[in-house]
């Protein structure tokens, strides 16, 4: 074996790593935008079919082209340190031990961000909204990829990781039940207290809009330890019910002191004994 | 060795490598399509048996061919790569890092995904059924590979990922009971309340539809702090149970009444002692 | 090194490659249905031993048999490749990264038939008993090997994912506990009212054969703030205990209305003292 | 290189590879059968320390020499497959997600195999004593290598997987306590009333070989609202400690009676204002 | 093979290994200052985004860049390792199980950090402000990249590892809501002391300049088993919502007696009977 | 190539192989020792300072030293395997699955004996300690390795695995607090009733040598619904606690009853109104 | 190929292997002590900062030093043992399932010692103050590196280790809150009784060194059921809060009584009713 085999092995390895090169340039060019436009696609049809306006959809696809573009490049720059025989070997430890660290210390950071890319996608929650979540209650400030803010009735404003977001319980969507428990005494006729809480609903179902069914007393609910328990369910606009409801209270008690029904006290027989 | 043999050799390897990409696609075309066939037969199989909607069919099967093409596309490719010496560790190891990222990050997503195939495929729930699911309570409105969608009885829209419904109630499958726990006065006669009650119920199971079996007293159910409770069951069709129960429960306390039985309130014995 | 070398080279690995297929296919052959039977054998004994039904032996063997045949044909598949040279690293890694999806996503799935499998074997539950698992209660519908149905006292189906079984408490094994707790006054003379409950249990001994062992009086269980406890204790028929319990508070109540005795409402002593 | 050299290369292999199957199998037949030995040697030496009976060894021991064999019958194969270069690679891929799974699914049924193995050893339960394990209450009917049956009171059959199983009480290991609180009025004299209660408890120690230790009164456990708290103690034979207190508490109560002892009911001071 | 062939091979292999250095050394003379403006100008482009003060920037991109700088020197470290053959394996397992050890046992290290990043960039609390974060209570005294310092009201230093901080609940982001419940007597009339509570609110509404929004009496709220409960919301100035609901409740109460509307103590209807 | 070649090689490789078995054996040979002696010298060192009894720093030692000697055996002959180029591939397959078996099903029995050892090291709990470990209470009957052995009052024996062992509270450690809370009555003199429990307290201080540090009254703990708790708080002897208690109440009782200071009744004020 | 050129070889690979010997000496050389510096010297920077005593740095810098001591030897003779060709894979597979074995069962050990470490570093708590950590209550008696030993009031020692402790509450760094609540009847009035409470806050302010800050009368609190509930507030020294509440709650109790004020009792509404 002489210097010209030498070269000549040199010349062979570097046209071969020059076509393996050339092939993936190739590869990488072909690739990448098509990876592009599928993702740029899938987003507008997701668009198309579910509504969702302008902004969030530009947000979600710059989301996951700068993802997409991320991993592209270092996958290529990775290839091309494995043809020129570059080792990069410690390369990948080190990506390695990073994506532990990752995978233990952030992974709640990746996971926020694949719920908040639902709760945008899936419109579960919207501003000004109100809903429950992870416990917090209050209208809906703001929905980020890693964070939502709620703000309480009482006026907190809750920060809430997206990863402790898991049901939500949306209360925004649809009417809204008003229901009203009342309770008569053991001794007033059940009839006849049915067909006054009729009268005071047949009321509201004529002049009060908020109502878009009912109310309706129901009938006997329960046998409470010193009340019959009756029940009066309707239904009401969204966020109407508490308003509804007071007033509901309100004309049921005037209905009956009118009518002579008592909503009782708490009631106890007693026995008295004589002390030993 | 001289420039022929190089041209040899390469050629030789060429040769092989072509064999070996043949091998390749004729295994991929072999294997593909049979894998497809078997992903297709299998779903309609499971429709034949399980009388599941076409739509559905048509959902589950376009998922799991989605997730099989991927797969197969990602491995012929990957294995191009190495026949061409073309190193694929990079590439692998990407994968990898983006594995423990989704294992670690989407693993959730997963998990709904599953949940929810079961969910449609064992059919726990169907949409308008009145259910319990991982504490929520309400009528199903929409059940979605990642979101079941329940609606609440108080008009609370519930988004449920799938992978946080484990145990199912379903209450709209089969005859529902209605159970009624009436107090009477330790003074007064148990035979004689027991007749009453079972001339109510007897009444019922003539004239309402509702019951399917019963009503009917069942007898002493606990000795309370101040009345002896009696308990009365009936079957009824589902979502009947609640009407039923009040009016059962109207019946009683105006039999009772009649027949001067006590439902009696709390009672306490006091024994009277001077100050000291 | 001439064309010659290369040709009888080939032939050479083409030989000791053939002698490894050949290797490899007997010892597939041999393996095989060895294992199956195996198997078969393993099943065939349990089932000699625990008496379990035919059809269920049929479901366990055949989703055994099932399990192992994939995983021989997976290997044989991959070893063949291997011996070729073909590149089975990325069907590996594929595998790999499949099988990590499957560990996060998909564990409670293997987890529910692992579950299943050992509820069958064991015979923990069967259909028509009277279970709590996982905290539902009820009467078993269906064991499956991913879910149990049970069917609760209000009519609810219950859907339980196995993986949520762990512990199983069956109420169908045997004789069940009825037991009384009655209350008598701090006035009333102890040594009488046990002579009292001893009379009627005597009674219910000689008459009721729903009692298996018992009922008797067992003494002074508690002291209450209002009334010295007496605690009577049976053993019944399987689910005979409810019904049982009840005619037992009924005669007992019967017994000491007719001998006097007192079952007491709550006491206070009240200590008058005027106004300030 | 001619025919002759692969032929000679040929004979060199196959002698190197005689030889390592030699080595092997030498190390093969002298591994074995000394695990074995030390195996069955460790466990009877744990028998004559522990006094556990012989059937209980043989299982243990049975089990053990199982998993041992398995293991090294998979080892000797895997290396003769590794000489013959046989790719082994796939095999052990399988094998390792086999583990995975086995790792994520069935993990419980190891922790079940290995907790179940230290019950039997520790003797922490045995059948027929009174325990408490993983919340459940009752008598140990079965100890299993993967679950334990326990009889609740009330005739309830639970299993527990023996994972369940963290924190053990055992009932019936030694004498067990009596304890009774009796409240006695504030008028009283303190003084009187735990003489009377040595009184009772003096009767019991002489004539009731039910207690071991004592019963003795303690002395004012605590201020009541309405009494003031004494407390007696005393040790009783296994399972004789809730009979005991029984006659203990009819004793008492009879002792109380006859010097005019009160056991108080609840007070109150009334204060009684007039009605604005 | 000959002496000169050695020292050819010899250089050869110098010389790609110098070359390799070279392309290294140029490599990381390239990346590691583009990785640090990238890092400055992000946070940069952050800042001017959210308004964040100075200090807490440099903080933040002091620590971004000693990461990024660790990082690199240790892969070029172990690159230049790599291309003079000296085995970095031990190196990178070393690295590995410490990775594995930082993974497990100060993952929460990892955690606290990356959660202490975002509150500092998100500003979800400020120091001074009142929050509720992990069950404390208090005012934020410093915000830690490992620990949060909050005073509870009581005087209590509570330091709060940023892992445990999840929901953040922060009371000092806008107005507040005053709330005051206030019961009367069902004998009184609801519309009379609606319009006593509107006048006291009106007086607030005018001369109090800390409510911001209201007061204003809502309705009948809820009727108590005594009273029938009328409800007052206003908003307040921040942290000026106790004293407000303290001063209102001090006006209602002065104008409730002065019109003599009884706030009702809890009431009982006692039915005597005679002592058996 | 000719046979000659052929020894030569041979030779040579048996050499090298020889050098590197000697290389390993000379290793072995130091490095063992030095282990035991490094383990034994750094034990004795912690029994010197700590003041361990010789019976468990026995037990300790010869734990470690099996541990070691395991270890340092399997390396070597994992090594010797190695350089005759046996694959030991499949044999740390096999260690590594079996690892993972270890690490998923019995990482409980690591995490006990981890324990174990650090509660015999650290002393946190002797036998016939009084102590509260993992919700359990009672007296320390034996510390194991594995398993903690706690006697509870009332006589169970609690078996507690060391896993489930993190905070101990160790009840005999030093003196401990008799508290006694007494309630007076709102009209009494609050000095004149703490001059009365300052002569109770100063009688046991000089009379009761159980108490190491007062008793003493501290002043008005709290105002109850009807009466005002005065609290009264010494040191004494370590398990005296309770007895201390016991005799301080009875004594206190006493000197209230002789000064005619009132333990006072719950109290209620009575408005009495007309029934409607 | 002659015996010359296997000793050139030979001499070859020695010469090499001499030369990275060296490199790697020389690495060590230069790394071992500039780590050692480096430790030392940010961990003096730290104390300077801080102002943390000499004793604890030294035992921070010693624990520090040592694990830096062993990493970096271990590193060195791997890598010896690499260069010589001794395969050090299996020592390697050994340390990694060491590593498992320690990462799964003595996780809580690392985690121990970096928690004490920070406990130690950041100083949030000290040995004898009041803190409530891990759910344990009482003065801090020991901080080390892997239990924490904290004194209940009630004399109980508890054993802490540091791995519990999250969230730390300290009682001990600034002045505490004295605060009482004070109930007044519905008729008196209230303005008469906050001039009366204000007056003996003023005279505390004057005369009482322990507070820092009032106390001061806020107002009304709270509509209790029975009484209007007035609260005070202050600031006292540290651990002086409860003694400076009960002479707080002394002197309002005796102003009260002088000014006529009534502490009241539960009250309630009595309506009387015949016996039906």
């Amino acid at each position: 074996m002489d210097i010209l085999d030498t070269i000549q092995e040199s010349l062979g390895s570097i046209l071969t790593a020059g076509l393996k090169v050339l092939l993936l340039i190739i590869a990488y060019l072909i690739v990448a935008p098509i990876g592009k436009k599928i993702i740029s696609k899938s987003i507008r049809n997701v668009k198309r079919k579910d509504n969702i306006t302008e902004g969030r959809i530009k947000t979600l696809e710059k989301l996951l082209l700068n993802i997409y573009s991320y991993t592209i490049i270092f996958l290529f720059v990775a290839m091309l340190f494995g043809i020129f025989n570059i080792p990069i070997g410690p390369l990948l430890a080190g990506a390695g031990i990073l994506g532990l660290a990752i995978g233990f210390g952030a992974q709640g950071l990746v996971s926020d961000i694949v719920t908040g890319f639902f709760l945008l996608l899936e419109k579960q929650i919207e501003v000004d909204e109100y809903v429950t979540v992870a416990g917090f209650n209050g209208i809906v400030e703001e929905i980020g990829l890693r964070t939502t803010k709620v703000r309480g009735f009482d006026g907190t404003l809750h920060f809430i990781p997206n990863r402790d977001i898991s049901g939500v319980s949306n209360h925004s969507r649809g009417t809204m039940r008003a229901l009203v428990d009342i309770g008569i005494s053991y001794g007033d006729n059940i009839d006849h207290a049915l067909e006054v809480l009729q009268k005071v609903c047949d009321d509201f179902k004529e002049n009060d809009t908020r109502f878009k069914d009912g109310p309706d007393p129901l009938g006997v609910q329960a046998f409470g330890s010193s009340d019959v328990v009756l029940r009066v369910i309707g239904q009401t606009e969204n966020m109407m019910q508490w308003a509804a409801e007071r007033d509901l209270r309100k004309k049921i008690k005037e209905a009956f002191d009118q009518e002579g029904i008592e909503i009782p006290y708490p009631h106890q027989v007693n026995v008295t004994k004589e002390s030993k």
